[in-house]
C-alpha cells in the first residue's frame, strides 16, 4: 500500500477531531474510521462512515413486530432469531461507506453485486497512478485440475518467475505507453481512449456504500473458500471490520451463513435414515454422484 | 372468482389467435396463457406473458461459463448445479408477467418483494368493485398460542359465525358508504379520499412482472408453511404454473430451496458427532433451547 | 399526533445524550434528531439517523472525477453542476433513516418507491392502535372535473358533514369489531385475519431508510402540486428537514428538479421561433392540444 | 465483427424455425431476432428475446388507471401522455434480452446501470479470444480542451499512427503472454490470474436483459452527444432496434427525453421575461456564467 505523506496526514487529522452527535455511536467501528487497512500489494479498505449498530437492528425489528416480540428477551437472541429465519429488512437498517483501492479485475467481480452505491475514480476524466497488482510468488498457482473454477497448486521455480516477469514487464510497458499517449506536451490523446491500453491488474478506487444485509450477502459469497483469492482477502478484511461494528449480528452471520450448510430434501431424508442406523450409499441416496460427494464431505467433517 | 362474460370472451378470443414467432416457446406455459386460475373467493392468477424456458437458463449460463460448463453433460444437470451453488444470474434470464386479483392485505405483504415491476389498479383514479374476501369457515382460526406469528386451531360454532357476520356486515356497509360518497349525482367526493373507507379485505388487482430468480425467492418465502394462508394459496398456484413452464428449474427449486434445510455451524458439528455414534443433548450441543428444538424437528423428520 | 408521555420522555432522553464520534456531523439535522414532526391528525415524521452532508457529496464526486473536478471551485458550485447534469451517484452517498406514522392508504402509495429499506409495524404479529385519519373539513373535496386524477373544490355544509360522519362511524365500528375479534378472553381470532376488517385510513408506522438521490426522486413526485394532499404534507415536512441537512443539495434540487420544467423537442423548437419574434399557434406548433396547453401554462407563468 | 461459419449457421437456423405462440408478437423486432448487428471493429448487438409491445404498455397502464384512461382515445396518445408525465411503471412491462460483444472498458461503463440482468462470459472459467478494439483513425482524438470529460479534435499523421501502433503492439504482446501463461502443456497458470494481463480493449460478451423503462434511461445517457463514442455507437444501434420494436414509445422517448431540455426555475423565469419582450442578460438572469451559457445554447438553437 502506498499512501502519500499528505494522505496519511489527512487521515490523522480526521481522526483527531471528534465531534458531538446525538446519533447512535458504535464504538467498535469508530476505532477503524478513516484508517487504511492494507490489502494485496497496493490496495486498502477504509471505513468512511457508518449508520447504526446491533441495537438499531433490534429497534427496526421491534417496529416490525411491536408487542409481539416480548418473548425474545434480549438483543442478541432477537438478532440470532432474525438471521436464522431469513428476516432481512432489519439488517438493511445499518449502512456502511467504504473507500476501497483494488485491481480492476477484482472491481469487475465486485460490481456484480448491484445493490450498493458506487462512485469510482474515473479514468475518463482523470489519470490513473502507476500501480499494478503483482501476485506474491506463493499466490501464483496453476489452473485447478478438479474443476474449471479456481486454482490448484502453487507454481514453482521458473514457471512462477516467468509469469511474474511477464506481468511486470507488460504492466510497465503499458503504463509507459499510457503516459506517452496522454502527455499534454506530446500526443495529448483523450484519457478516455488511452485508458484502454492498461491491463486488468491496474489499481482503481471507489467509494462503496451498502447496507448490512447486502454486505453479508457479499461476504458470504466472497469470503467463501471458493472465491478468488484476490477478492477474498478484501472480504476477510471487511469481516474483521464488521465483527467490530455489529458483534452480535456478525456472530449470527458466522453461525447461520458463513459456517452453515444448505441440505437438499434428499440430503435431509438420507440423514434421517442414517441417524436411525440405516446404511445409506450413493446408490440408495437418490442423489447424483456429485451431490453425494458434496454431502459426504459435509457429514464426514 | 367473478369474470364477466365479456372478460371470459376476451380470454377465449386471445387463446384462439396463435401467431408465429422466432422466439423460444415453452409449450407447458402456453397452455396457461390468459386463463384465470381462481384463488380464494374472488381472486385469480393469470399468465399474461413470459420470456425464456429451461434452455434459456442454460444458454445464459454457457455464455458465462463457456467451456467450463462442458463437463456438465445436459441441461437438467447444469440447472441443478446452478441452483445448488447459488448461481442466480442465469435464472434471471427468464421473466413472467402475471395479472393477479387479490385482497389488499395480501397485496401489502406481496409488494414487500421489491425486485419486480408492478402496475396496480388505482383507486385514486378509478372505482373499485364490490368484492371482499370473506374466509371459508375452515380458515377462520385462532391466534397461535405457540408464537405470535400465525394462526392455530379453527374457530368453532358461534365464534366463527360471529367473525364472518362482522366481516360481511362491515364490508357491505363500508362499500355502501363508499358508493354514496363518490356518487357523481350526490356528494361527489374525490375517489382518492373515498377509498380510505374501504377495509383491507377489498380486492385490488395488478400486473406483476418478475424474473425467475426473484420469483423463486418469493415462492420460497410465500409457499412456506409459515406464510399466511391467504398469500400461500397464491404462491401454490404460481408453483404449479412455474412447474409447467420450466420443469427442470422448478424441480431443482423444490429440492434445493423449498424442501431444503439450512444447518448452522453448530448443527453440522452435532450431526457429525451423532453420526459417529456420540450421544448429543441440548446441553452438549452449543445451541439454545429454541435452536435445538428446530434442529430436532428436522432430523427426526 | 399522540405520543404517550413515555414516548415523549424517551425522545427527550435521547436528545439529552450527545456522544463523541469521528464521523461527519451535519449540525442542521442534529437539531431534528428523534423529534416527532406532526403531519395530518395523528401522523409524524422523525429523523432516527443520517449519514453524510453536503461535503460528503463532493468528496464522493471528487473520487469519481479526481483532478477533473478541480475546475469547479467550491462545494456549492460542484453540487449544482452534479444536479444539473444528472450525476446521481454522489447524492447516493448520503443516507437518512426516518420513523414515519401514516395512514395505510398513504403507505400504499409511498411503498411504490422501491429503492428504500422498510420495516413496517406488522398487524400480523401485533395489535394496531385505534387511530384513524379523519380529514379536516377544508380537505374534504370533490372529484376533479378537469381530470380523473385529483380533487377539486372543497365540499360544503351537509355533504362534508355526511362524509365525515360516515368516515368516523365506520372507523369506530371497524375498530370495535377488530377488538372483539382478537380479544384473548373472547373470540381470540388470529391477528393476521382480524386486521382485514380495518379500513385504509387506519394509521400504521414504519422505519424508512433511503439515500438522498432516491429521496429527491420521491420528493419530486410527492411534493408536487399533483400529488395527493395526504402524501404531499409528508413530503413537504421532509423537504424542510432535508433543507436543514444538506442546504446546498436541497437548493440545487429546488432549482433543477422541483421548480424545473422539461421541454420536449417540439417545445424547444417553438420557443426558438417565438424568441425570434415569430407568431406560433397550436396549429403551427407540431403539438397536440393538450401539449400546447401545458406549454402555454409554463411560458405564461 | 467476426462470427464463425458455425455461429452464422446457427443464427440462420434459428431464424428459419418459426413457432406458434399465444403471446403478444411485435413484428418489427421479430425481423431482428438473433441477427448480429456489427458495432465497432469486432463487437455486435443481437436481440435474443423480447416481451411485449406498444399495446402491452397501454394494457398495463389501463389496469393502473382503469376507467380513468378512457379520455385518452388511443394507444399513441396514452403512451405520449405517460412518457410526458414520468409514469414509468407501464414501460417496465416490456423486456428485452440482448447478446452484446463489447470491449471491457465499454462494459465497465455499461455495468454501472444496475437495474438489469447480466450474464457475462467469465475469464475466470474460460479463455478469452484474441480480439481487441483498435479505433479507426478518425476516432483517435485529443483530450478536449474545453472540459475534462471528453475528446476534442482528431489526431493527425504521426501522432495517430503512433497511438495505433502502441495499442496494437501492446494488445498483441499481452495476448501472446496470456496464451503462454495458460498453456496447459506449458506453464498452466490459473485463468483467473492470467486474465489480469489483458488490457481494457479486449472484447468480452454478455447477455443483458432489461425492461424498457430502464433501457430508455440507459439510452438517454449513452446515446447522448456527451457519452463516449465507443458506448454511444452501441446505444445508437439499440435505438434503431427499439424504434422497430415499440415505435410509439420510441417516438415519445425521442420527443420527451432524447430531444428534450430540462429548464431550471431560473431559466423558466428568464424565458417568461424574454417572451414579454424584456431584455435579459446574464447579469440580470440569476444564473451563473456557466448556466447562462447552457441556457443560451438551448434557446439560440
Amino acid at each position: 500500500m502506498s499512501l502519500s505523506p499528505d494522505q496519511q496526514a489527512e487521515i490523522e487529522d480526521l481522526r483527531a477531531r471528534p465531534q458531538q452527535t446525538l446519533r447512535t455511536v458504535a464504538p467498535g467501528i469508530e476505532a477503524h474510521l478513516y484508517t487504511a487497512h492494507p490489502v494485496l500489494d497496493h490496495g486498502f479498505v477504509r471505513v468512511i462512515d457508518y449508520m447504526g449498530d446491533d441495537a438499531a437492528i433490534c429497534q427496526a425489528a421491534r417496529v416490525s413486530y411491536g408487542k409481539g416480540t416480548k418473548s425474545v428477551q434480549n438483543d442478541e437472541g432477537l438478532i440470532r432469531y432474525l438471521m436464522r429465519h431469513w428476516h432481512s429488512t432489519p439488517f438493511e437498517m445499518c449502512e456502511i461507506k467504504l473507500h476501497v483501492k483494488l485491481p480492476v479485475f477484482v472491481a469487475r467481480q465486485w460490481i456484480r453485486h448491484r445493490t450498493a452505491n458506487v462512485n469510482e475514480y474515473s479514468a475518463r476524466y482523470s489519470i490513473l497512478d502507476r500501480e499494478f497488482y503483482i501476485p506474491a510468488p506463493e499466490n501464483v498457482a496453476a489452473q485447478s485440475v478438479i474443476n474449471n473454477q479456481g486454482r490448484g497448486d502453487t507454481l514453482q521455480g521458473e514457471d512462477a518467475a516467468r509469469v511474474l516477469d511477464m506481468l511486470k514487464a507488460d504492466s510497465t510497458r503499458a503504463y509507459d505507453h499510457y503516459q506517452e499517449m496522454i502527455d499534454e506536451n506530446g500526443i495529448g490523446l483523450a484519457r478516455e481512449l488511452a485508458r484502454m491500453n492498461l491491463p486488468a491488474n491496474v489499481y482503481t478506487q471507489w467509494y462503496w456504500k451498502v447496507d448490512l444485509h447486502n454486505l453479508f450477502h457479499f461476504l458470504r459469497l466472497r469470503a467463501d473458500a471458493h472465491a478468488q483469492y484476490e477478492i477474498r482477502v478484501y472480504a476477510e478484511e471487511m469481516c474483521r471490520i464488521v465483527a467490530d461494528w455489529v458483534p452480535f449480528a456478525y456472530k449470527a452471520f458466522e453461525d447461520y451463513r458463513l459456517g452453515s450448510v444448505s441440505m437438499s430434501a434428499q440430503m435431509v431424508a438420507c440423514l434421517q435414515r442414517m441417524l436411525r442406523g440405516e446404511e445409506v450409499t450413493q446408490e440408495t441416496s437418490d442423489m447424483s454422484a456429485r451431490e453425494w460427494r458434496e454431502f459426504k464431505s459435509v457429514i464426514d467433517g
